[in-house]
Parts: structure tokens; sequence; C-alpha cells
């Protein structure tokens, strides 16, 4: 039997009968060319805009079928050189997560990657790769013109004739993980790939408040209400940025209810000063009717947050200026939208709030100076210092 | 990591600090000395009822989780020694099986094994060991009780509170096929072992209509309308009762909607003219309206059917003694009735009439001579025979 690594490995595939063409203008070549220590893309930047417009038209000439747990992802190589990660939709907009699930075997949800991409731009994070969602016909897009007898062998026609496809695996076939088009139709979405770790080297780092992924198991964290004074003493938490960058993320996750982060990951190039990728948001967006708080922890148990997240924080609570409204706004670009149903978009706000008054408990213990803090690093305007700071250039 | 053969392992498992007590007068011994060549029991056997009975009622003192496929299942062992099979819920009455999914990666239904036994005993055959539906309490009836360290390794508290627990498996847990309580209650089906392989031996035979069990592959009856012929001319299947007997089976498959006949088991001490055992009927009822008609092949491939059988069906189709009344008032007797939605109920009154016209055309076709065939092998009356062709004494 193959095994994954052999499946997995896109040197081992030939991109057969198609032409491939390197544009230096693709837009994803100037994604990549724009990301610099402080986020993947700036605030206007006109390639983003035109990358989500690429991912949802972007022809394939190729795909290799990746397993993750119990989830079915393509990877995807465009005629551009681009690549693209596509998640494959697995339950309808309306589908909660059974209140029995654990969070780590959760359902990945497309939706989730797409409606989390829009709200850390709307958060102005700018950390998360740019995500379109798109109806990908997986026979005529995908198989007929992949020439892969691996990817061959993973398709399928359901007895509904609908076409499907399944993760082949070492020890045997879960077919029951298949996922299936109507008949050809499957929606999905379609994240920008990173450069790759060669070009633009990574590191995975464990999440400080990470869960115990265990059914019994728990973190200090969960017991210990003076954890952060230990996380504060050990480097890279003990200066800089990336204890506020931490508790970023976690306001990010609250939003949207995602329990599953047991790793980031920065790029070795900026050093311990970069910016935290939010990387794998697909488990959020699972209930609507539930704030999870103990995502807070970071910002309960440390009682900091930088001043620029807490701004930005503060506008969108404003009922003019409403987070749910400009999600709202933000998603009806998507192709796919709705793409999140309205307690989805309703809850955000709530959840806003509880952020501001987990903030205001802060304030009140600690006060103002304590509590709220100004990043450590300042983005510079100097082109010159600009150029060394980016990736790629 | 333990493997499941050590879990599986009955003899490895101390029954400890229980007082278990073997009374020849238990239902479950008069079950297993009442089964004889023609049936597992007779038709108007009061142990029947008392085992439905007691299926309901008998302290558990030993369990161990089997897995099999993406499905649970728990081995118990009782008071009173007798050994049953507990398959938990995992879908509500009135859930469909979604069109993509294959047969053979279905969810295995446990209402489906207790409706499965009254209609077997409706029609007549008498080849499904006797099940009854039970609300467990996994925390105080099993787990509590048991002693068990493999088992108490698989149970958990879900994330809602409620007690699961999942299948121990080879390579890694697939946490995701836990079944929970609410919060310790969990219905499922309790059906009764058979003796022993030891005590009684029995065979399992490839079913000559099996399907493939692949996404692509073909059987041969599927294409070769002369396939029977082939059939017909092979022992076991020249002679005696046992094509009759798939055809049977077909029928009860035909009206339960069950695809997952690959094999059929006989009792060896009965030779070629046992019975066939009904065995794992949990697949059926998983769509009321469709009809799989392939599922009748054996019928009109071999357009043959006993007499019997046809005058039982026939009976059943009068409106004034219909299929789906008996079944309804049948079934009103378990516990956790209703045990199957109007929709699947009426759907055996629709069924019948197709099983019907099948006969009818392979009459109008052969002539009823061809068709009907008496039982070749006539239960006696004798008693002193009857004695020789029981199981066990």
């Amino acid at each position: 039997m193959k095994t994954y690594s052999k499946a997995l490995n896109w040197s081992n595939v030939t991109v057969a009968a198609h032409e491939v063409t390197y544009d230096p203008d693709a837009s994803w070549v100037k994604f990549y060319l724009g990301i610099n220590r402080y986020a993947l893309y700036s605030r206007e930047d006109p390639t983003i805009l035109q990358l989500l417009k690429d991912l949802q038209s972007m022809t394939v000439v190729n795909a290799v079928v990746k397993p993750s747990g119990h989830h079915l992802k393509l990877a995807l190589k465009m005629r551009n050189l681009a690549k693209v990660m596509y998640k494959p939709m697995r339950q309808q907009r309306d589908d909660e997560t059974p209140e029995d699930v654990f969070y780590f075997v959760d359902f990945q949800r497309h939706n989730a990657e797409i409606a989390s991409f829009h709200l850390d731009r709307i958060l102005d994070f700018r950390r998360v790769p740019p995500v379109a969602g798109r109806q990908l016909n997986i026979t005529g897009e995908v198989l007929h013109v992949t020439h892969n007898e691996d990817l061959r062998s993973v398709f399928f026609t359901s007895p509904a004739n609908n076409t499907c496809f399944f993760a082949k695996c070492l020890y045997m076939c879960k077919t029951e993980y298949a996922v299936c088009g109507s008949p050809n139709h499957l929606e999905g979405s379609m994240s920008a790939y990173l450069p790759s770790l060669s070009m633009a080297p990574r590191v995975s780092i464990p999440n400080p408040w990470t869960r115990s992924y265990t059914f019994t198991g728990r973190q200090e964290w969960e017991d210990n209400p003076f954890y952060c004074d230990t996380v504060k003493q050990q480097p890279p938490y003990n200066s800089g940025n990336r204890l506020l960058n931490i508790i970023d993320m976690s306001i990010f996750d609250f939003l949207t209810g995602n329990m599953d982060r047991h790793h980031y990951e920065i790029f070795s190039n900026f050093g311990d000063e970069g910016f935290l990728l939010h990387l794998d948001n697909a488990r959020g967006f699972g209930k609507h009717s539930h704030d999870e708080m103990s995502i807070l922890a970071p910002l309960t148990q440390c009682c900091i947050i930088k001043r620029s997240t807490l701004l930005r924080l503060q506008l969108l609570a404003q009922s003019a200026f409403s987070l749910s409204d400009v999600m709202r706004e933000s998603l009806q670009s998507d192709p796919l939208h709705p793409i999140l149903t309205e307690p989805h978009i309703s809850a955000l706000d709530r959840r806003l709030h509880k952020v501001l008054s987990a903030v205001q408990q802060c304030v009140r213990r600690l006060g103002e100076d304590e509590v709220i803090t100004n990043d450590f690093i300042k983005p510079t305007v100097n082109p010159t210092v600009t150029t060394e700071m980016e990736l790629l250039r």
C-alpha cells in the first residue's frame, strides 16, 4: 500500500500536458512580496482583493488529497503556479457542533476558514492568509485535468451518482469520511498558501494556553489563576510583543469560538518580534449560542492588551459601526455568501462586549497604565527600513 | 498499546466481586435448548417472551467494548451468565441514510436490530435471535459494576457532562465515534447471544449474491441475468433447501432494505439442510422512501420460492391482516417503542407487494409448478426425531 509520504510529495507529481506560466505580476506573487514583519498584507493593498478574485477563478493543474485527522483537503497547484488549500464543505451552515463533541474531534468548516479571514482583516490583525469561497467542479476542474493516478484512485461515484473522493490511508480506508459533489460541484474554501518553508522558514511553537487534547487531562492554566506570572518570566514571553500577540490571538479565537489552538507559527526571519500567524481557523463558528470564556484566559489572566487592539475593538463595539454589520458586509463579497448564519454573526457583537468587559475588569483592578499597553514595536514609515523588514525581497 | 485481541478475550476478564448464578431454568438456557434444525425457537414458545423481558432487566456483571468498523457495541455478561450484545443508539428514528453513503459504511441502527427480530418472527422464519430494546444506565449499570480496567479507560465525560465511551483501537483512537448517554442513560438493542461456537459450531458462508464492497466493483449477479443457473449447479445450492433459504433471506432483507449481507451463517450440526441464521440486521431500515430492488435478485433471477413463505406473504398482504399493522402491534411490546417511524412501517406493505409482484411475474413466465416449491424438508411431528434434531440436548 502506498504511504502518505509518497502521495503528499509534490515533486513526485508530474504536471502533465499543462502549460504552467510564471507571471511575476500574479497576485499570489505580489502577496508573497508584500509580507512584512507587521502583517501578511497592508491595510489597503489592492493585491489582496485581486488575489481573492483569482482564488475564485484560477485554473487547477494538479491536486493532492491531504488527510488531516478525519478531515479532507485538496492541495491544489494552479496554472499560474499558485498553491492553494481547498477545504470542502462538510456541514450545513445551520448545523451546530453536537454538545458531546470535544473541540479536537469537531468537524472542520470551510465557512469558518472564510469568515475567519474576514474577521481577522476587520480586526486589523491581517495575520490570516487570504481565503475565498469557491464552487469547484471536482470532476471537470480537478479530476479530469490533473492526470494524476493517485488522485484517480480516491475518486468514486456514490450510490446517488455524485462524484466523491476520500483520503487513502495507511491502515484502512475510512470511506465514511468521503465528500461528495452535487453531482460534480462542491463548495469549499480556497486558502492561499504561504511562501514555502525553504523560501520563508516558519517555526511552530506550542501555545502556552494549549488544551490537553485528552478526555480527562487538564492544563495548568485551567486551574492556576496566576499561571500568567509564570509565562511572563519565560522567554520569549518576558519581553517584546509576544505575549501581547498571544492575547490578540486569544481574542480572535474567542470571537470565532475556536478552541483548537495548540500551536502558533511565526516566520523565523522576523525573529521573536514577528507577528503570530492565525492559521487553521476551520474549527471556529461551531456553536453560536455558547461563548467559551476559557479561550480568553490569556487576556483575563495576564490582564494586558495592546492599545491598538483595544481601540479597534472599541470602535467595532459602537452601534453605528458594529462588528456584526462590518462582518455581514465584508462576507457579502464572497461568492458563497451567506457565509455565516445570522446567529453566528450576531454572536460576534455579544462576544466583543465580553472581551471589553474583561478588559474593564482588569482596568478596575490594576489601573489603565498596567493593562493597556503600547505596542512595543511600532511600524516605521521610513521606506528603507520597511524594505529590510519585508520577508522575501 | 494493548491490542483488541486482549480486550476481546472474555477469559481474561475477571467477574470480580459478583455472585454469578447458573439457573438451568433461566430463559436464555431454555432458548438455547429449544434451538432445532427448523428454527431458533418454536412458534408459541413462552421462553421467548420471557427472554425478551429478561433482556430488559438482567443485571450486568461485565462488559467489553467491541469495535466493529466504525460502530461500537458492548458484549455484556449478566449475573445469570447470559451473554448479550448491546448496540447503542447512533441515530434518531427519523434520520435517513444520506444518499451518497454506501451500504457498507452506513451506520448500524439499534432500532433496525429490534425491528428485524419482530419482522423475522412475523414472517414465521424465526431465524433472528431475540432482541429487545433497553435504556441502559451506562454509568450505574455498566461502568460502576464491572470493575474492569479496560472498560474504565474508554469511558469519559463529554463537554456537556454526559457519560460516553469509545473503542480503543490499534492505530489511533477515533474518538469521534464515541457514544454518549444523557447524562448516563443510553438506549440500545439487547440481542441474545447464540450458544458458544464450542457448544454449537457455526459456519459462515459467502452469500452468492454478495456485493463488491468497493466503490466501482460489480459482482457477476449484477450483470448476468442467468447467474442463478450457475449457482444452481453448485453444491450446496444444487439440492435441498439451501437456495430456497437464500431466497427467504433475500425477501427478509428486501423488506428491511438491508444491502449488507455478505455472508450467512448456519449451524454445522444440522448439516446442509439447516436453516440460515439472519444475524446482524442493524443496517436495515435506513431509507423508507427507497426500495432497493437488487436485494431481491435471488428471487427474481432464480424464480423459485417456498410455498410456506409465499402463503405467509400472501396472508400479510391482506388488508385485514396487513404486515404494517402486525409489525406496529408487535413493536409496541418493546419498551423503546415507537421502534420505527410510520414511513418505515408503511414501506413494508409497499415492499411486500413488490415481492408478490416479482413472484407473479415468475409464475406468468414459468408456471406455478416451476416457481412455487414445496419445502424439501418437512418438520416432523415424531417427538423422538425432533429430539435428535435439537441443537444442544
